[in-house]
């Protein structure tokens, strides 16, 4: 598990004066731009040098509490299910007091971004997903 | 069924060229907001008149074909379930060509917003979400 | 002089519950692509197909009066320069009562998208703007 | 001056491949954001407990070199003016190697949030801007 904190920025709420929904999909990326913060040259030489990608082909949201501005999230990213090509990401946004906001599974293909067409996994991808394997319980 | 034409932005794709995925998390939210268009007052008219919204508790996404900018998506919006308090809206979103490029699940709970909890549907909202129920075959 | 109706979106806002002030410049580029709209293949032919695109060197943003979500903004877009290689787009964003909510003034420069640097102005487009050339009094 | 240190994110790009323009006023704010960290309670408790925002009422933009994805911002804020109520916010946002990508100028009003009307700076605001004033030469 790779731990990060997001603090919801002064113009990521609704009218109805909370989070909007999609920008929890927008945390999530985030988080796995951090995750994979450890490779060498990180997301961005993924995707720009090595033009590697990883394109969602599944999302799956439950929204758990409602989160506003002036909060701080705990975003916990995991790996619950590694394939050969794909992969499940797993993101559980906590509130300070340990509620859980947002619980987000993110499917991925890694993809060649000269094709868009799938491709293997790098070696240095999936050692990293494979040391963060926690399937749900 | 409710259509809706919805051209992506020059400003909505990532570094990958490709329409980032969150957006389409928006568009579904703007195809909403258009569903509703056809109450009095409009969706704008529910959250700041009536002071009732429709905060999401699942949103299932599935990815099928990328976008680009200076794609044209049509978003036909249907309700695929309709609950007591409770609605799953659902999203196809095809290419001009007709390929779909997203299908997207989106379950909202009526929300009174001056506590955020559940309320009862107002009558007007039940009959149009009755008036476009197509649970997928 | 090119009208476009903008309605605010419902998470166009932030917590101070006004419309979020860089989402006028959004707004402002939304209303060049309908202004563009004109031209063979729009916006997007003359970005994705000709290869040439309008960076912005300076915007010049007065706020009027705040835009809340349930506005809808009528922009009008004139041209305010015309030099050789670059315009300066105008627009003043009205309320629907009238008042002026933004005055916004955006330079661009016809720029060739391969390689990033200036070019002459493709014909068409220094017809369209000619013929909505209206400098401020 | 106050630095702050912003990677661009991989949805921040447009068509063009470049960072959209409005992004810049977006990083402005954040950058604002981190300025008045220093405060008890930061900018949020500004906005959320004390009621006391600051509303742009002018923004001049100078864009000097486009950023891309995988850039990362170093954003200097001064205080280019100080008057009673209002306040000119500079920020200038330097590449890695030094070149400037964007010169910033962002007039703000202290405004008493709960009727949208210029009240005082407060006490601790004003000690903080002063101590960075800093006019250009």
């Amino acid at each position: 598990m790779i731990a990060f904190d997001r603090a919801v920025k002064f113009e990521e709420v609704d009218a109805a004066n909370i989070v909007f929904f999609a920008r929890f999909v927008t945390y999530a990326h985030e988080a796995m731009e951090h995750f994979f913060g450890g490779l060498d040259g990180g997301y961005a030489g993924l995707i720009l040098t090595r033009r590697v990608g990883f394109p969602a082909v599944h999302v799956d949201i439950d929204f758990k509490a409602p989160a506003r501005y002036g909060d701080v999230l705990r975003i916990e990213t995991r790996v619950a299910r590694l394939g050969t090509r794909s992969a499940v990401l797993w993101y559980r946004m906590h509130h300070q007091d340990g509620r859980l906001a947002c619980d987000l599974r993110h499917t991925v293909v890694t993809t060649d971004l000269r094709t868009l067409t799938s491709c293997d996994m790098p070696a240095d991808v999936r050692a990293l997903l494979s040391r963060h394997l926690e399937p749900p319980a």
